[in-house]
């Protein structure tokens, strides 16, 4: 039997757009006996509040008729979503199975993801029972997503749920999965392995169709799997782009070459990011954007990042020196702006934070400098960066990582400013190695770059490391909190020192008031600050300093 | 029996704060034969992510084990969180039956709302069964919050869920009820509608105990209640204050004044901003705040509303005029700026607006001005109120109301920037009306100000209904599409101009990403901005204009 698999990109809600995808590969892959589509592939993943409209639920069942009808030569399965007819929540997510130009089937999702980034409770009534359909002597058992994901080696989630869909499969001679599964570095190796077991737990033939792209900070890497029944690869659909694969899952013969996963953490994450910043332009209408560079690691990245996601040609760099800029930052920021292959402009933020001064001398006469002032100067830059991009209709990308986010060593409405914040979810010393990927593909950033201290230089003779602890064990201390959830007690167990490990959490929790108004982030680990992590601005929980707030 | 009432307010993750209110509680409540505490009394509501902190889950255990044990001669229900000992999701929303200085029984929530600010799907795994206590000669049957959501008469929910817990609590004498339920103005008497409903169904005595506060942008209005078995209220909690009666069920007699409720909208939302207004100051550590005063409806009211939160001495106005602004705009600043008994400060925003022309001035030479420019004089403003906040330790507060945020006519950075917005969810027409109600309490806006035409004053004479249409229809409009989640073809069906519509739409759709950045509101209606409204960035579901983003 042989099966088309299409990987292909959705936008949310655009059903249209969405439609002529679907009827295009069904085209490309009508030498199939059966083609499957991710999960939601009609009206694209995730939904979210859109489903508040009943208009939505309305199209997206119009929509699938249409293509019924449209294609009736084939035989598909097709991810959506539909009204719920019978009591509970209001909807389901649906496996439509398609054939002779009619819905012939439905299969309800039965595990419902409700973590993280996912809020399918929020909308979603579960199946209950399995689909098993008999089609050219096959038994085919239809599953979605998470349905698989409590088995033995998933994603640490046997007990979450009631009910274990693959274990009312008995008899399929075939498994499907229709996916939206976010990319998460982690997440590349479980899954494979997770897949694994499963074809050789049921053994038979299993196929895994995942979708590809960014719908706002969500990544889908694509990398849909087809097995046979002995635990082996028969195919791989291609990483970070959109793939149509035929695969004859008995004679084992794939259709497309064997593309080996690199499972490098890095390069994965470069791919990913490259492809989220593309997705938000591309999808929100951007050619171009914008950023500041400073001449230190996070820019420079960024702008690599954004010359390989759009071209070269539409990244715009700018330097807003101030009287605190280093030559050596200037030099290797100017280095950067040359390879964009635009005209280099520099603004002189100076003025404007003369102005203010001027305009405030009177109020904040006799009170000493502080961090009023360091922040004004990253202000006047947000100022005119985002003039940029309201003149020349420019997405300003924040450059702003992980580390500094986590501790709010950043300045609300100044270097926070931006639509699109591509490092967000990516820890500082994560950023060097990006800087070093970068360069593998294509030597660009200098290496000074690497080598000399991080700073913010918003006064004379700052570093990162005046304020902060080396960011090798800040960024682990870090990862312990953000992603592990541990205590101030276990990590002092663990041996780190209390003072530093309070003053971190004092400085997460003191900062959850910035984050709440950062600007979407490429989420590609288990924990990015974003919709996936919902920790309240006001409460006594992690551990403060005395005296402060 | 004589039922105590401790509609008290506790903050999220205070174990050590909230465990003193509670004693404390106990304490004012000893004359009672059985004190009830809200719902999460012991670890504030909502606790969101902070449960993926194991840690989290261990205090909550410990310090319920430790209140038991301080409180040996009471017998009370106490709201908190639990470890889930049984398959499932990780955590149980639990009622504490605490008596002789031991928990003796334990009832967990069953039906757990997962809609709008609501996500106790995330974690909690549903009760299965009812709890009655045998105590006193009653049989008490014990219920949290949503459990009584799903009767009749409540929040359209009979169908959602697949138990109804009160059906299973035959031969109880009297019903507890522990909640956090948040405020909406619509629900006050569609709260109390349901209340005296159940308590005549099941004509046994029902008490309702909620807490008070604001938690975030959530806001707790209190108003317990206790009803006898014929559907009379014996007694009513204070709304908008922490509150403990002690009241006999069976003779009913009150031990607190009889409180009407006075139901009137445009009050009962100025109550509950003003408290979510100082809970947001009070639970965050500042004692004043700084806002911009314009002239107009809006900053005045928020003006009012922070005086009659904190003080009026606590509340610094500033004035920041251009160019543009009017010789009445200035004088009805000044005239709100005199009754906040502070020294008026004026900052001409001209220098600093100049500043950056100047600095853009190669940049943009040859490009015609645009609502670049517009957004620079915002953003100058913003720079100098975060730099006062820094400087003073402020909070700022966000001026803007619902309409503006809503269609986008704001500025992200500019007049959005803030740590708190009072009016995120008002309406404009609720917006003057809030301002009738704040001269009611005290005369304090100029009549101007609710007669002039509105105005942003970014340009020479401009008014807001050059660009929007009048708010009358404009917020009917938007109520519409934001709270009743009606489409474009049903806006069209019912009359409302089909290009007014589209264009409407398109605004929402199109500064979806500014509200992703917007300060913390407080939600008044059943559909705010923020947490409880979860639309993506990226979608093509909305309508959009021709040829633009």
């Amino acid at each position: 039997m042989k099966i088309g698999l299409a990987q292909i990109n959705s936008t949310v809600g655009d059903f249209e757009g969405n439609t002529q995808k679907i009827l295009a590969a069904l085209e490309k892959l009508k030498a199939a006996d059966l083609v499957v589509f991710p999960e939601s592939a009609l009206c694209g993943y995730p939904q979210q509040d859109l489903l508040d409209y009943p208009s939505f639920a309305d199209k997206a069942e119009s929509y699938a008729e249409r293509i019924a009808a449209k294609a009736p030569g084939a035989n598909f399965l097709l991810g959506s979503i539909e009204k719920n007819r019978d009591s509970g929540k209001p909807f389901r997510n649906v496996a439509l199975w398609i054939s002779n130009g009619k819905i012939q089937a439905r299969y309800f999702k039965r595990l419902l993801p409700t973590y993280d980034v996912f809020d399918e409770d929020r909308f979603f009534e579960p199946g209950r029972s399995p689909l098993l359909l008999d089609f050219r002597g096959e038994k085919i058992a239809v599953t979605i997503c998470e349905d698989i994901w409590n088995e033995a080696g998933g994603a640490k989630l046997e007990n979450r749920y009631h009910q274990t869909p693959l274990a009312d499969c008995k008899g399929a001679s075939l498994i499907l999965n229709l996916s939206a599964s976010p990319f998460e570095f982690a997440k590349i190796r479980s899954k494979r392995g997770m897949l694994e077991s499963i074809s050789k737990k049921y053994r038979v033939p299993f196929v895994y169709v995942n979708c590809v792209g960014a719908n706002d900070g969500i990544i889908f890497d694509g990398r849909s799997y087809v097995w046979n029944g002995e635990g082996e690869i028969l195919a791989e659909g291609k990483s970070y782009e959109e793939d149509h694969l035929i695969v004859d899952v008995k004679s084992g013969t794939a259709s497309a070459e064997m593309l080996p996963s690199s499972m490098e953490e890095t390069r994965e994450i470069y791919d990913a990011l490259v492809l989220g910043i593309r997705d938000y332009c591309r999808k929100q209408g951007f050619s171009s954007v914008v950023l500041g560079l400073s001449g230190g690691i996070d820019s420079s990245v960024v702008a690599c990042l954004a010359a390989d996601a759009i071209g070269v040609e539409n990244v715009v760099g700018v330097l807003l020196p101030s009287r605190f800029t280093s030559a050596e930052s200037n030099q290797d920021a100017i280095e950067m702006a040359k390879i964009m292959q635009n005209p280099i402009h520099i603004f002189m933020i100076e003025d404007v934070f003369q102005a203010y001064l001027r305009t405030m001398s009177k109020a904040f006469e006799g009170v000493a400098a502080d961090v009023t002032e360091e922040n004004l100067q990253s202000r006047s830059r947000a100022g005119i960066l985002m003039a940029l991009s309201n003149k020349f209709n420019h997405l300003l990308l924040t450059t702003g990582n992980k580390s500094e986010l986590a501790v709010g060593y950043c300045t609300l409405y100044g270097d926070m400013c931006g639509g699109l914040a591509p490092l967000s979810d990516v820890y500082k010393e994560q950023v060097y190695a990006l800087g070093r990927e970068a360069n593998r593909r294509l030597q660009r950033i200098p290496e000074r770059v690497f080598t000399k201290a991080p700073t913010a230089e918003l006064r004379a003779h700052q570093t990162d490391q005046d304020t902060l602890p080396p960011y090798a064990r800040l960024d682990a201390i870090l990862k312990k909190i953000l992603e592990d959830f541990q205590s101030f007690e276990q990590l002092v167990e663990a041996g780190f020192d209390p003072v530093e490990v309070k003053k971190i959490f004092h400085w997460i929790r003191t900062s959850e008031h910035k984050r709440f108004q950062m600007p979407l982030g490429l989420k590609v680990s288990s924990k990015a600050f974003g919709i996936g992590r919902r920790i309240p601005i006001v409460h006594e929980f992690f551990e403060k300093l005395d005296a402060s707030r």
